[in-house]
Protein backbone atom coordinates (compact mmCIF):
# COMPACT_ATOMS: atom_id res chain seq x y z
CA UNK A 1 0.00 0.00 0.00
CA UNK A 2 1.04 3.19 -0.90
CA UNK A 3 2.34 5.47 2.21
CA UNK A 4 -0.17 8.44 2.72
CA UNK A 5 1.29 12.12 1.97
CA UNK A 6 1.79 14.77 4.08
CA UNK A 7 1.84 18.24 2.95
CA UNK A 8 3.68 20.37 6.03
CA UNK A 9 3.70 24.07 6.32
CA UNK A 10 3.96 26.91 9.18
CA UNK A 11 4.17 30.29 10.06
CA UNK A 12 7.49 30.79 11.62
CA UNK A 13 9.65 29.91 8.10
CA UNK A 14 11.10 26.60 6.43
CA UNK A 15 14.24 27.21 8.60
CA UNK A 16 12.30 27.24 12.14
CA UNK A 17 13.58 24.35 14.36
CA UNK A 18 9.70 23.67 14.99
CA UNK A 19 9.49 22.89 11.11
CA UNK A 20 11.95 20.52 11.69
CA UNK A 21 10.57 18.31 14.21
CA UNK A 22 7.02 18.09 12.75
CA UNK A 23 8.69 16.99 9.09
CA UNK A 24 10.95 14.47 10.85
CA UNK A 25 7.77 13.13 12.99
CA UNK A 26 5.62 13.05 10.00
CA UNK A 27 7.97 11.14 7.70
CA UNK A 28 7.38 7.93 10.34
CA UNK A 29 4.27 8.04 9.09
CA UNK A 30 4.04 9.25 5.67
CA UNK A 31 6.09 10.73 2.48
CA UNK A 32 6.67 14.16 3.20
CA UNK A 33 6.12 17.71 1.04
CA UNK A 34 6.85 20.64 2.21
CA UNK A 35 5.67 24.10 1.20
CA UNK A 36 6.25 26.90 3.37
CA UNK A 37 7.09 30.29 4.11
CA UNK A 38 10.34 31.67 3.13
CA UNK A 39 10.33 34.07 6.14
CA UNK A 40 8.30 34.76 9.54
CA UNK A 41 4.74 34.88 9.01
CA UNK A 42 3.71 35.15 12.66
CA UNK A 43 0.95 36.67 13.37
CA UNK A 44 -0.35 37.05 9.15
CA UNK A 45 -3.87 35.27 10.29
CA UNK A 46 -6.32 34.19 7.58
CA UNK A 47 -4.27 36.85 5.21
CA UNK A 48 -3.97 35.69 1.18
CA UNK A 49 -1.61 37.72 -1.17
CA UNK A 50 -3.73 39.26 -3.24
CA UNK A 51 -2.49 42.61 -4.44
CA UNK A 52 1.49 41.61 -5.04
CA UNK A 53 2.90 38.77 -6.72
CA UNK A 54 4.08 35.41 -5.62
CA UNK A 55 7.21 33.34 -5.44
CA UNK A 56 7.73 29.86 -5.13
CA UNK A 57 11.11 28.13 -5.38
CA UNK A 58 12.87 25.13 -4.52
CA UNK A 59 14.72 24.77 -1.22
CA UNK A 60 17.68 23.14 0.25
CA UNK A 61 15.55 23.32 3.76
CA UNK A 62 15.19 19.20 3.87
CA UNK A 63 17.75 18.12 1.38
CA UNK A 64 19.66 15.88 4.15
CA UNK A 65 16.34 14.34 5.00
CA UNK A 66 15.50 13.58 1.42
CA UNK A 67 12.21 15.50 1.87
CA UNK A 68 10.95 17.50 -1.53
CA UNK A 69 10.51 21.34 -0.26
CA UNK A 70 9.77 24.53 -1.52
CA UNK A 71 9.83 28.38 -0.09
CA UNK A 72 7.37 30.91 -0.61
CA UNK A 73 7.03 34.20 -0.64
CA UNK A 74 3.84 34.38 0.80
CA UNK A 75 1.75 33.53 3.77
CA UNK A 76 0.42 30.22 5.13
CA UNK A 77 -2.60 30.44 3.53
CA UNK A 78 -0.77 31.43 0.15
CA UNK A 79 1.70 28.20 0.66
CA UNK A 80 -1.61 25.48 1.23
CA UNK A 81 -3.36 26.69 -1.89
CA UNK A 82 0.02 27.01 -4.00
CA UNK A 83 0.98 23.75 -3.26
CA UNK A 84 -2.39 22.41 -3.71
CA UNK A 85 -2.93 23.81 -6.98
CA UNK A 86 0.12 24.23 -8.48
CA UNK A 87 2.70 22.20 -6.82
CA UNK A 88 0.80 18.90 -6.59
CA UNK A 89 -1.97 19.26 -8.83
CA UNK A 90 -3.39 16.28 -9.47
CA UNK A 91 -2.19 14.37 -6.72
CA UNK A 92 -4.25 15.12 -3.28
CA UNK A 93 -2.56 14.83 0.15
CA UNK A 94 -4.28 12.76 2.72
CA UNK A 95 -3.51 15.12 5.60
CA UNK A 96 -1.99 18.58 5.78
CA UNK A 97 0.16 19.42 8.77
CA UNK A 98 1.44 22.95 10.08
CA UNK A 99 3.57 23.96 12.53
CA UNK A 100 4.98 22.78 14.88
CA UNK A 101 4.56 26.66 15.76
CA UNK A 102 7.13 27.96 18.35
CA UNK A 103 4.32 30.06 20.45
CA UNK A 104 0.51 29.11 21.61
CA UNK A 105 -2.25 29.54 19.68
CA UNK A 106 -4.65 28.37 21.98
CA UNK A 107 -8.71 30.04 22.53
CA UNK A 108 -8.25 33.48 20.63
CA UNK A 109 -5.07 33.26 18.98
CA UNK A 110 -6.60 30.80 17.21
CA UNK A 111 -7.66 33.54 14.93
CA UNK A 112 -4.23 35.43 14.47
CA UNK A 113 -2.71 32.40 14.01
CA UNK A 114 -0.53 32.00 10.57
CA UNK A 115 0.04 28.40 11.60
CA UNK A 116 -3.47 27.77 11.87
CA UNK A 117 -4.75 29.63 8.76
CA UNK A 118 -2.80 27.11 6.81
CA UNK A 119 -4.99 24.37 8.64
CA UNK A 120 -7.90 25.93 8.35
CA UNK A 121 -7.25 26.91 4.30
CA UNK A 122 -7.06 22.98 3.82
CA UNK A 123 -9.92 22.02 5.76
CA UNK A 124 -11.84 24.60 3.06
CA UNK A 125 -10.25 22.81 0.34
CA UNK A 126 -11.75 19.63 1.86
CA UNK A 127 -8.22 17.91 3.18
CA UNK A 128 -8.38 16.64 6.44
CA UNK A 129 -5.71 18.83 8.69
CA UNK A 130 -4.27 19.55 11.49
CA UNK A 131 -2.33 23.01 12.99
CA UNK A 132 0.12 22.19 16.18
CA UNK A 133 1.68 24.70 18.58
CA UNK A 134 3.93 24.58 21.61
CA UNK A 135 3.40 26.83 24.26
CA UNK A 136 6.77 28.08 23.91
CA UNK A 137 7.93 31.46 22.10
CA UNK A 138 11.53 30.75 22.18
CA UNK A 139 13.67 29.88 19.29
CA UNK A 140 15.16 27.40 21.26
CA UNK A 141 12.18 26.21 22.28
CA UNK A 142 12.59 22.01 23.37
CA UNK A 143 10.01 19.91 20.82
CA UNK A 144 11.20 16.94 22.30
CA UNK A 145 8.07 15.99 24.66
CA UNK A 146 6.02 16.68 21.44
CA UNK A 147 6.81 14.19 19.13
CA UNK A 148 5.55 10.79 20.35
CA UNK A 149 1.98 12.93 20.41
CA UNK A 150 2.14 14.39 17.55
CA UNK A 151 2.89 11.01 15.62
CA UNK A 152 -0.16 9.81 17.89
CA UNK A 153 -2.93 12.24 16.51
CA UNK A 154 -1.64 12.09 12.88
CA UNK A 155 -1.79 8.38 13.28
CA UNK A 156 -5.67 8.56 14.28
CA UNK A 157 -6.49 11.66 12.19
CA UNK A 158 -5.37 9.00 9.01
CA UNK A 159 -7.18 5.99 11.06
CA UNK A 160 -10.26 7.61 11.46
CA UNK A 161 -10.71 11.01 9.79
CA UNK A 162 -11.07 14.48 10.78
CA UNK A 163 -14.60 15.27 11.35
CA UNK A 164 -15.80 17.03 7.60
CA UNK A 165 -15.19 20.83 7.50
CA UNK A 166 -12.76 20.90 10.20
CA UNK A 167 -9.31 21.89 11.03
CA UNK A 168 -7.64 20.39 14.60
CA UNK A 169 -6.13 22.73 16.80
CA UNK A 170 -3.34 21.22 18.84
CA UNK A 171 -1.09 23.20 21.51
CA UNK A 172 1.77 21.36 23.62
CA UNK A 173 2.42 22.83 27.26
CA UNK A 174 6.03 23.92 27.56
CA UNK A 175 8.15 21.36 28.27
CA UNK A 176 8.82 20.87 32.35
CA UNK A 177 9.82 18.31 34.78
CA UNK A 178 6.27 16.88 35.02
CA UNK A 179 5.62 14.70 32.65
CA UNK A 180 2.39 15.64 29.78
CA UNK A 181 -0.69 13.80 31.79
CA UNK A 182 -2.84 12.79 28.56
CA UNK A 183 -4.48 14.78 25.50
CA UNK A 184 -7.93 16.50 25.56
CA UNK A 185 -10.43 17.89 22.93
CA UNK A 186 -11.86 20.65 24.05
CA UNK A 187 -13.80 23.86 23.28
CA UNK A 188 -11.66 27.64 22.31
CA UNK A 189 -12.09 29.26 25.74
CA UNK A 190 -13.23 32.54 25.95
CA UNK A 191 -10.39 34.99 26.39
CA UNK A 192 -8.65 37.63 25.13
CA UNK A 193 -5.10 39.83 24.73
CA UNK A 194 -5.29 42.54 26.67
CA UNK A 195 -3.10 44.97 24.47
CA UNK A 196 -0.47 47.90 25.19
CA UNK A 197 1.13 49.94 23.13
CA UNK A 198 4.75 50.74 23.84
CA UNK A 199 5.01 54.47 22.69
CA UNK A 200 8.68 55.23 21.58
CA UNK A 201 10.26 58.22 19.32
CA UNK A 202 12.43 57.27 16.24
CA UNK A 203 15.98 58.68 15.52
CA UNK A 204 13.87 61.28 13.53
CA UNK A 205 11.90 62.17 16.70
CA UNK A 206 9.08 60.71 15.39
CA UNK A 207 6.72 58.34 17.16
CA UNK A 208 5.97 54.57 16.74
CA UNK A 209 4.44 51.77 18.57
CA UNK A 210 5.20 48.25 19.53
CA UNK A 211 2.84 46.23 20.40
CA UNK A 212 2.48 44.71 23.68
CA UNK A 213 0.00 42.98 25.72
CA UNK A 214 -1.21 40.21 28.30
CA UNK A 215 -3.37 37.44 27.70
CA UNK A 216 -7.15 37.34 29.93
CA UNK A 217 -8.58 34.11 30.09
CA UNK A 218 -12.53 34.76 31.01
CA UNK A 219 -13.06 31.56 30.61
CA UNK A 220 -13.79 29.23 33.91
CA UNK A 221 -15.25 25.89 32.18
CA UNK A 222 -12.69 22.88 32.53
CA UNK A 223 -13.84 21.83 29.02
CA UNK A 224 -11.67 24.69 27.65
CA UNK A 225 -8.29 24.14 26.03
CA UNK A 226 -7.01 26.65 28.60
CA UNK A 227 -8.03 24.82 31.16
CA UNK A 228 -6.06 21.49 29.70
CA UNK A 229 -2.88 23.43 29.16
CA UNK A 230 -2.88 24.78 32.59
CA UNK A 231 -2.91 21.39 33.63
CA UNK A 232 -0.33 20.11 31.81
CA UNK A 233 -2.64 18.35 29.40
CA UNK A 234 -2.16 18.32 25.63
CA UNK A 235 -5.60 20.61 23.55
CA UNK A 236 -7.05 19.44 20.89
CA UNK A 237 -9.90 22.15 19.71
CA UNK A 238 -11.89 21.29 16.34
CA UNK A 239 -12.31 24.42 14.24
CA UNK A 240 -14.67 25.29 11.64
CA UNK A 241 -15.06 27.95 9.36
CA UNK A 242 -18.59 28.57 9.46
CA UNK A 243 -18.22 31.83 11.58
CA UNK A 244 -22.19 32.31 11.73
CA UNK A 245 -23.61 33.11 15.19
CA UNK A 246 -26.48 30.46 14.34
CA UNK A 247 -28.02 31.53 17.80
CA UNK A 248 -27.81 34.97 16.94
CA UNK A 249 -30.02 35.15 13.78
CA UNK A 250 -33.46 34.73 15.41
CA UNK A 251 -32.44 37.22 17.69
CA UNK A 252 -32.03 39.93 15.30
CA UNK A 253 -34.96 38.72 13.49
CA UNK A 254 -37.61 39.04 16.47
CA UNK A 255 -36.69 42.59 17.49
CA UNK A 256 -34.64 44.45 14.88
CA UNK A 257 -36.66 46.59 12.31
CA UNK A 258 -34.70 46.02 8.92
CA UNK B 1 -28.27 63.49 25.37
CA UNK B 2 -24.98 62.90 23.89
CA UNK B 3 -24.66 61.89 20.70
CA UNK B 4 -23.33 58.21 20.35
CA UNK B 5 -19.75 57.50 19.20
CA UNK B 6 -19.39 55.86 16.11
CA UNK B 7 -15.73 54.24 15.64
CA UNK B 8 -14.71 54.27 11.80
CA UNK B 9 -12.47 51.47 10.07
CA UNK B 10 -11.91 49.91 7.01
CA UNK B 11 -9.66 47.81 4.40
CA UNK B 12 -8.66 49.71 1.82
CA UNK B 13 -7.10 52.52 3.08
CA UNK B 14 -8.21 55.91 4.67
CA UNK B 15 -8.49 57.62 0.99
CA UNK B 16 -10.89 54.77 -0.27
CA UNK B 17 -14.26 56.30 -1.53
CA UNK B 18 -16.16 53.10 0.75
CA UNK B 19 -14.91 54.44 3.72
CA UNK B 20 -16.08 58.40 2.59
CA UNK B 21 -19.43 56.70 1.99
CA UNK B 22 -19.41 55.38 4.94
CA UNK B 23 -18.17 58.63 7.12
CA UNK B 24 -20.85 60.59 6.11
CA UNK B 25 -23.67 57.82 6.55
CA UNK B 26 -22.34 57.70 9.97
CA UNK B 27 -22.35 61.38 10.73
CA UNK B 28 -25.76 61.56 10.53
CA UNK B 29 -26.48 59.36 13.54
CA UNK B 30 -23.11 59.89 15.67
CA UNK B 31 -19.75 61.64 16.26
CA UNK B 32 -17.63 59.93 14.24
CA UNK B 33 -13.76 58.88 14.55
CA UNK B 34 -11.40 57.15 11.55
CA UNK B 35 -8.77 55.40 12.35
CA UNK B 36 -7.82 53.51 9.23
CA UNK B 37 -5.15 51.80 7.50
CA UNK B 38 -2.52 54.46 5.48
CA UNK B 39 -2.58 52.08 2.21
CA UNK B 40 -5.05 49.31 1.10
CA UNK B 41 -4.79 45.65 3.49
CA UNK B 42 -7.24 43.64 1.35
CA UNK B 43 -6.92 40.13 2.15
CA UNK B 44 -5.01 41.02 5.32
CA UNK B 45 -7.48 38.66 6.87
CA UNK B 46 -7.39 38.85 10.93
CA UNK B 47 -3.21 39.30 10.68
CA UNK B 48 -2.02 41.57 13.26
CA UNK B 49 1.60 43.26 13.35
CA UNK B 50 3.62 41.84 16.07
CA UNK B 51 7.24 41.24 14.59
CA UNK B 52 7.58 45.16 13.48
CA UNK B 53 6.42 48.68 14.53
CA UNK B 54 3.59 50.48 13.61
CA UNK B 55 2.72 54.13 12.61
CA UNK B 56 -0.54 56.26 13.65
CA UNK B 57 -0.34 59.88 12.86
CA UNK B 58 -3.24 62.26 12.25
CA UNK B 59 -5.14 62.34 9.08
CA UNK B 60 -6.42 65.34 6.92
CA UNK B 61 -8.40 62.79 4.54
CA UNK B 62 -11.32 63.62 6.50
CA UNK B 63 -10.98 67.04 7.16
CA UNK B 64 -12.87 68.80 5.09
CA UNK B 65 -16.11 67.13 6.98
CA UNK B 66 -14.50 68.31 10.61
CA UNK B 67 -14.26 64.64 11.33
CA UNK B 68 -11.06 63.47 13.79
CA UNK B 69 -8.90 60.79 11.96
CA UNK B 70 -6.11 58.91 12.32
CA UNK B 71 -3.76 56.66 9.71
CA UNK B 72 -2.36 53.51 10.73
CA UNK B 73 0.71 51.74 8.98
CA UNK B 74 -0.98 48.06 10.75
CA UNK B 75 -3.32 46.25 9.39
CA UNK B 76 -7.49 46.63 9.87
CA UNK B 77 -7.21 45.01 13.22
CA UNK B 78 -4.09 47.08 14.16
CA UNK B 79 -6.32 49.86 13.76
CA UNK B 80 -9.55 48.99 16.25
CA UNK B 81 -6.52 47.83 18.73
CA UNK B 82 -4.38 50.98 18.78
CA UNK B 83 -7.97 53.12 18.45
CA UNK B 84 -9.29 51.59 21.24
CA UNK B 85 -6.18 51.39 23.81
CA UNK B 86 -4.30 54.39 22.57
CA UNK B 87 -6.50 56.54 20.67
CA UNK B 88 -9.90 56.35 22.76
CA UNK B 89 -8.55 54.84 25.84
CA UNK B 90 -11.05 55.77 28.16
CA UNK B 91 -13.97 56.52 25.94
CA UNK B 92 -16.12 53.77 24.92
CA UNK B 93 -17.11 53.69 21.38
CA UNK B 94 -21.04 52.84 20.77
CA UNK B 95 -20.44 50.97 17.31
CA UNK B 96 -17.31 50.34 15.51
CA UNK B 97 -18.08 50.22 11.73
CA UNK B 98 -15.81 48.84 8.99
CA UNK B 99 -15.62 49.69 5.10
CA UNK B 100 -17.89 50.20 3.14
CA UNK B 101 -15.34 47.18 1.36
CA UNK B 102 -15.08 47.24 -2.56
CA UNK B 103 -15.70 43.99 -3.00
CA UNK B 104 -17.84 41.49 -1.90
CA UNK B 105 -17.06 39.62 1.74
CA UNK B 106 -19.92 37.01 2.04
CA UNK B 107 -19.69 33.65 2.90
CA UNK B 108 -16.16 32.91 3.16
CA UNK B 109 -14.34 35.43 2.15
CA UNK B 110 -15.35 36.43 5.45
CA UNK B 111 -12.03 34.45 6.80
CA UNK B 112 -9.73 36.71 4.39
CA UNK B 113 -11.53 39.58 4.84
CA UNK B 114 -9.57 42.82 6.64
CA UNK B 115 -13.04 44.35 6.51
CA UNK B 116 -14.70 41.69 8.89
CA UNK B 117 -11.18 41.26 11.10
CA UNK B 118 -11.81 44.82 11.96
CA UNK B 119 -15.60 44.30 12.81
CA UNK B 120 -14.46 40.52 15.38
CA UNK B 121 -11.66 42.53 16.62
CA UNK B 122 -14.10 44.96 17.94
CA UNK B 123 -16.25 41.94 19.04
CA UNK B 124 -13.60 40.50 20.63
CA UNK B 125 -12.89 43.81 22.35
CA UNK B 126 -16.39 43.52 23.47
CA UNK B 127 -17.66 46.69 21.43
CA UNK B 128 -20.77 46.05 18.97
CA UNK B 129 -19.42 46.19 15.36
CA UNK B 130 -20.42 45.93 12.05
CA UNK B 131 -18.69 45.32 8.56
CA UNK B 132 -19.86 46.78 5.24
CA UNK B 133 -19.26 45.79 1.87
CA UNK B 134 -20.55 45.95 -1.58
CA UNK B 135 -20.42 43.43 -4.42
CA UNK B 136 -18.14 46.02 -6.74
CA UNK B 137 -14.42 45.63 -7.06
CA UNK B 138 -14.22 48.66 -8.58
CA UNK B 139 -12.60 52.51 -7.29
CA UNK B 140 -15.17 53.96 -8.85
CA UNK B 141 -17.74 51.86 -7.31
CA UNK B 142 -21.65 53.79 -6.87
CA UNK B 143 -22.33 53.05 -3.36
CA UNK B 144 -25.09 55.33 -3.57
CA UNK B 145 -27.77 52.66 -3.02
CA UNK B 146 -26.21 51.65 0.20
CA UNK B 147 -26.64 54.68 2.33
CA UNK B 148 -30.15 54.49 3.22
CA UNK B 149 -29.40 50.68 4.02
CA UNK B 150 -26.04 51.69 6.38
CA UNK B 151 -28.13 54.23 8.04
CA UNK B 152 -31.37 52.04 9.05
CA UNK B 153 -28.48 49.28 10.28
CA UNK B 154 -26.42 51.71 12.45
CA UNK B 155 -29.56 53.16 14.07
CA UNK B 156 -30.94 49.54 14.81
CA UNK B 157 -27.69 48.26 16.02
CA UNK B 158 -27.53 51.33 18.57
CA UNK B 159 -31.13 50.49 19.39
CA UNK B 160 -31.52 47.08 19.58
CA UNK B 161 -27.70 46.39 20.57
CA UNK B 162 -26.22 43.27 18.28
CA UNK B 163 -25.91 40.01 19.82
CA UNK B 164 -22.96 39.71 22.42
CA UNK B 165 -19.48 38.42 21.04
CA UNK B 166 -20.85 38.76 17.62
CA UNK B 167 -20.14 41.01 14.23
CA UNK B 168 -22.28 41.93 12.17
CA UNK B 169 -21.09 40.88 8.19
CA UNK B 170 -23.20 43.12 5.82
CA UNK B 171 -23.09 42.75 2.00
CA UNK B 172 -25.19 44.62 -0.87
CA UNK B 173 -25.38 43.64 -4.44
CA UNK B 174 -23.91 45.62 -6.71
CA UNK B 175 -25.57 48.91 -8.18
CA UNK B 176 -28.16 47.78 -10.74
CA UNK B 177 -31.58 48.94 -12.35
CA UNK B 178 -33.44 46.81 -9.92
CA UNK B 179 -33.99 48.45 -6.64
CA UNK B 180 -32.97 46.05 -3.39
CA UNK B 181 -35.70 44.42 -2.51
CA UNK B 182 -34.60 43.94 1.76
CA UNK B 183 -32.99 43.30 3.98
CA UNK B 184 -31.97 39.08 5.21
CA UNK B 185 -30.29 37.51 8.18
CA UNK B 186 -28.36 34.44 6.83
CA UNK B 187 -25.88 31.91 7.44
CA UNK B 188 -22.55 32.07 5.69
CA UNK B 189 -23.21 29.98 2.66
CA UNK B 190 -20.51 27.05 2.17
CA UNK B 191 -18.55 28.04 -0.38
CA UNK B 192 -14.79 28.01 -1.24
CA UNK B 193 -12.61 30.20 -3.91
CA UNK B 194 -11.45 28.07 -6.57
CA UNK B 195 -7.82 29.14 -7.00
CA UNK B 196 -5.36 29.30 -10.09
CA UNK B 197 -2.08 30.52 -10.35
CA UNK B 198 -0.92 32.68 -13.06
CA UNK B 199 2.23 31.59 -14.12
CA UNK B 200 4.59 34.33 -15.32
CA UNK B 201 8.68 35.21 -16.12
CA UNK B 202 10.11 38.49 -14.54
CA UNK B 203 12.55 40.14 -16.52
CA UNK B 204 15.42 38.31 -15.19
CA UNK B 205 13.94 35.30 -16.20
CA UNK B 206 12.58 33.83 -12.90
CA UNK B 207 8.96 32.73 -12.55
CA UNK B 208 6.47 34.56 -10.18
CA UNK B 209 2.69 33.67 -9.60
CA UNK B 210 -0.11 35.93 -9.79
CA UNK B 211 -3.45 34.57 -7.46
CA UNK B 212 -6.72 34.37 -9.57
CA UNK B 213 -9.12 32.75 -9.15
CA UNK B 214 -13.41 32.35 -9.10
CA UNK B 215 -16.00 31.54 -6.74
CA UNK B 216 -17.60 28.52 -5.75
CA UNK B 217 -21.02 28.01 -4.59
CA UNK B 218 -21.72 24.81 -2.93
CA UNK B 219 -25.04 25.59 -0.92
CA UNK B 220 -28.27 25.12 -2.24
CA UNK B 221 -29.68 26.75 0.99
CA UNK B 222 -32.11 29.72 0.51
CA UNK B 223 -31.23 31.04 3.86
CA UNK B 224 -27.62 31.72 2.69
CA UNK B 225 -25.85 35.01 2.25
CA UNK B 226 -25.33 33.96 -1.05
CA UNK B 227 -28.71 33.39 -1.94
CA UNK B 228 -30.00 37.02 -0.63
CA UNK B 229 -27.64 38.81 -2.46
CA UNK B 230 -28.04 37.09 -6.19
CA UNK B 231 -31.64 37.72 -5.46
CA UNK B 232 -30.77 41.54 -4.62
CA UNK B 233 -31.08 41.40 -1.01
CA UNK B 234 -28.80 43.05 1.49
CA UNK B 235 -27.75 40.22 3.54
CA UNK B 236 -26.46 40.25 7.20
CA UNK B 237 -24.57 37.15 9.13
CA UNK B 238 -24.28 37.51 12.57
CA UNK B 239 -20.66 36.36 12.63
CA UNK B 240 -18.55 34.88 16.08
CA UNK B 241 -14.69 34.68 16.90
CA UNK B 242 -15.70 30.87 18.47
CA UNK B 243 -14.13 28.74 15.97
CA UNK B 244 -14.84 25.43 18.30
CA UNK B 245 -16.86 22.77 16.34
CA UNK B 246 -18.97 22.14 19.02
CA UNK B 247 -20.42 19.03 17.40
CA UNK B 248 -16.99 17.55 16.59
CA UNK B 249 -15.91 17.21 19.94
CA UNK B 250 -18.10 14.23 20.52
CA UNK B 251 -16.93 12.56 16.98
CA UNK B 252 -13.51 12.59 18.23
CA UNK B 253 -13.99 11.36 21.77
CA UNK B 254 -15.86 7.95 20.82
CA UNK B 255 -13.58 6.93 18.43
CA UNK B 256 -9.95 8.31 18.59
CA UNK B 257 -7.64 6.77 21.08
CA UNK B 258 -5.36 9.49 22.38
Amino acid sequence: MAKPLILVSNDDGITAPGIRTLVKVAMRVGEVLVVAPDGPQSGMGHAITIGNTLRLDRSIAFEDLGVEAYECSGTPADCVKLAKHHVLKDRKPDLVVSGINHGSNSSISVLYSGTMSAAIEAAIEGLPSIGFSLCDYGHEADFSHTEEYVERIIRQALAHRIPENTALNVNFPKKSEEPIKGVKVCRQAHAKWQEEFDERLDPRNRKYFWMTGSFVNFDKGEDTDEWALLHNYVSIVPCQFDMTAHHAIGQINESWEL
